[in-house]
């Protein structure tokens, strides 16, 4: 029964601007990041360790905003965030405002584990990253040349699109809305969720979005589902969309698929999309965006990455074995 | 229609600790910050502005743990959070992390009003708060030996009262529980909620609660309900337990008492309790601790205020007309 979705972020490139190669270059890197989470649940370790273990891989690829790569802020600073969901305790670990931890994800789980506390952030978080032995890095390191200039571009035209009363012109999606996460169901049927995101580009210092906050951008539950949330973060804030869609299956008997569309196309009054499975082998992804990076394992073990409206589907061995699938969710 | 619901946190002194010059001092307390609440209603003022205005009263008001009189963490720090939301919009904004902003709650409505942003946090939140022209005040203002000393007794005992995990003697409830919060029903049947907090006494430095994050300790909606929460915040945050109430509302149909008392007393899994009203007029008030500083305003004009089981009942002009009125909500 293991499966696993992940995300790289709705808001994807416009296919305008996506060569094949870069694209190319997106589907081997989400292979890559469900062939470690995949492994996880293979090795009969538990959802948790699969779905940090994937977003810790999307954190380290500078590709996607998380970790190395992140966006930067209105004052050129990177600040990240991540947070994590067990299904089985509904424990749930956070951490945010960081500039120099190298896995975010990483840190919410020890505020999980090591701390009473759900969520941890800005400089005392980053001490207690350190005393906890987590990996910092210099800011160098989380630097890439695309999204500084994409910081730029936005803040030069005066441009602010952070908010769902400003019309995001859709070749901005891809600096905006980008975010990564993973969801997992392992062999005891138990859920866990994960997010990561350096941020919209452009933000406020000190902006804190959707991807730290359980019940808007991660929640777990195994009564009902795992979700990873993408988009306008502050939208998925106000609609707590990742806990709506756990609430209408406990409390209308909605299905998965029925509940992750509803609070995608109906509930949410924004740009985004999610990830999301249940313990029965389920699995819907939604977005309302031209594209969004994703992979997702089915329950026979079936590995597809997709970032438009078709599919690749993969070999175990990582060789590609059709390009051309339509997409079973949307 | 107007109707108006505020608390001082869940955790009340035990009723041995209680003298009734301090039970008397209390009442007053609450009185004025319904007086102050229901006179901007009474004006034909939004609810957003009863709700600000009752938790600015609180903050300003040394006797509970919010602005003034601010839990201290174990660096012997304060560091607050408050956050609001208008239930006509769905806006909301949301301020943690602060030091000197003499009202939290304040800094939470420009954070809502002036940004597109939910959530600001931290140094770059204070900064923002100055540039909006907001009062700042120097660490002393907010000092209060008495939490201060509690904070020392508990780090000092090494009890780290701040999990469900750990059981919390009565005694400490108003060291870890208190928070401060109100809902509100205007005249046009408009809902909105505020809370604000100096957080658990002992807490980690960086630890951000739940009377920042929407849909944890605080939640409005028109369709269904305005609601303020306080106790161990880590639980809120895990169980959504503001939105919970109005999704229990709204995808099964409970009545907003039952829903009220689902949510603190079945689902949520530790301490704490809830003031909660609906655009009919209705009030719900739940709670799991001894006792709970709280005060409403029937949609009749009827003033109430309570710390344990019996309510005092006030006339307008701020006379007690009754000391002994049983709750009706419990």
């Amino acid at each position: 029964m293991k499966t696993l979705a992940i995300h790289g972020g709705a808001g994807a490139l416009p296919k305008s601007e996506m060569t094949q190669e870069r694209a190319q270059e997106f589907h081997e890197a989400l292979r890559y990041v469900l062939h470690v989470g995949y492994s996880c649940l293979n090795q009969g370790k538990p959802s948790l360790d699969a779905v940090e273990a994937s977003v810790v891989a999307l954190e380290d690829n500078p590709l996607f905003n998380a970790g190395r790569g992140s966006s930067f802020n209105r004052d050129g600073k990177i600040e990240m965030e991540a947070a994590l969901m067990d299904g089985i305790t509904l424990k749930a670990g956070a951490s945010s405002l960081l500039r120099n931890v190298r896995n975010p994800v990483k840190l919410a789980r020890k505020v999980m584990e090591k701390t009473p506390h759900v969520l941890l952030s800005a400089y005392a978080a980053e001490v207690f990253a350190q005393s906890e032995g987590l990996v910092m890095e210099a800011d160098d390191y989380f630097f890439t040349t695309y999204r500084y200039e994409a910081m730029l571009k936005i803040r030069g035209s005066n441009k602010t699109p952070l908010s769902e009363d400003v019309v995001v012109p859709a070749s901005l999606h891809s600096f905006t809305m980008s975010t990564v996460g993973a969801v997992a169901c392992d062999v005891n049927h138990n859920l866990a969720a994960a997010s990561s995101s350096g941020g919209t580009t452009n933000k406020y210092a000190g902006r804190v979005g959707q991807s730290c906050i359980v019940g808007a951008g991660v929640y777990a539950n195994n009564k009902t589902c795992a979700v990873s949330c993408t988009g306008l973060g502050e939208a998925f804030m106000r609609a707590l969309t990742a806990y709506d869609l756990s609430a209408q299956m406990e409390y209308k008997g909605s299905s998965l698929v029925d509940a992750a569309r509803e609070v995608i196309h109906k509930k949410l009054n924004a740009n985004g999309g999610l990830v999301s499975i249940d313990s029965k082998g389920g699995i819907a992804i939604q977005y309302t965006t031209q594209g969004m990076y994703r992979g997702w394992v089915t329950q026979e073990g079936r590995i597809f990455t997709a970032i438009y409206d078709s599919c690749f589907e993969w070999d175990l061995s990582g060789k590609v074995k059709s390009k051309d699938i339509k997409d079973p969710f949307n």
